[in-house]
């Protein structure tokens, strides 16, 4: 595979002002997106110290379930393009939204460290696309999530 | 019920730096949560036009899974202290973290609307709390969650 060269999903997908991850929006999480597997994207994040949690030693919990949020949404609407022999972020827009999001919380994540962030396709029909995540600070697994997204086709931009 | 008068959970717990809740965050959400009932608190947030989705017109659905979160771990927390007969924030702490969350979002949330969120004790044990939450935009349920929070003790601040 050569796709670790391409640009971040998000680079390749116009007007996104998410807050988690849009890079027109100046005041969000700005998170990155690359293929990394067939079925595999992955995502390095540096948390910054406001990012804490209650203790300032842990990530805030609720910013690791947007990061897996984003992050998976984000693989969703790469591999719809991709199953379609579509280029990312060619008009139509085939965007999708998050329908559910679950968050298993196993351990604190140390606001020190980058965090690596997985998304694994389970499931892929031609409206409903389900993903695995994993949320890694070196060799221990804080966090597990389900994210079920669904394509918006053009109604989800601007 | 004459607690409505009384201060912000948030505003009663100690070393709260949580990008979500803590007033200690001046980057954060610092979201504030009230009782509105003996086994409901309530909390209002005004979007910025910054928490934004993919969309600039709808709240980022990150956003909405975090107040869940926060303001159901809180709800949870003060729930804790009154059944203890203690002062919330008083010494030792018991503070709670997210176990698990889970969010279904049914539709977009309107960002030039306030938000209103809602949390439900549906369980209160000894050590986990389940609460069921609702985000509301006017007359509209946009999404609901659930929250298993856990609590840590002392060992969850600073």
């Amino acid at each position: 595979m050569t796709m670790t060269t391409a640009p971040a999903f998000q680079d390749q997908i116009p007007h996104n002002h998410c807050f988690g991850c849009g890079p027109n929006n100046s005041h969000g999480f700005r998170i990155k997106s690359f293929w990394s597997g067939d079925n595999e994207a992955t995502c390095h994040f540096t948390p910054q110290p406001h990012h804490c949690a209650g203790p300032t030693r842990f990530v805030y919990g609720g910013l690791v379930a947007s990061i897996i949020d984003c992050h998976a949404v984000c693989t969703a609407i790469a591999d719809a393009h991709r199953r379609a022999g579509r280029t990312l972020g060619s008009e139509p827009m085939m965007m999708f939204a998050t329908a559910r999001l679950e968050v298993n919380y196993k351990k604190p994540v140390p606001i020190e460290r980058d965090m690596l962030v997985k998304a694994l396709i389970e499931e892929a029909g031609p409206r409903k696309t389900v993903l695995h995540a994993e949320v890694w600070s070196g060799d221990e697994l804080c966090a597990e999530g389900r994210v079920i997204a669904v394509n918006m086709g053009d109604t989800w931009s601007g």
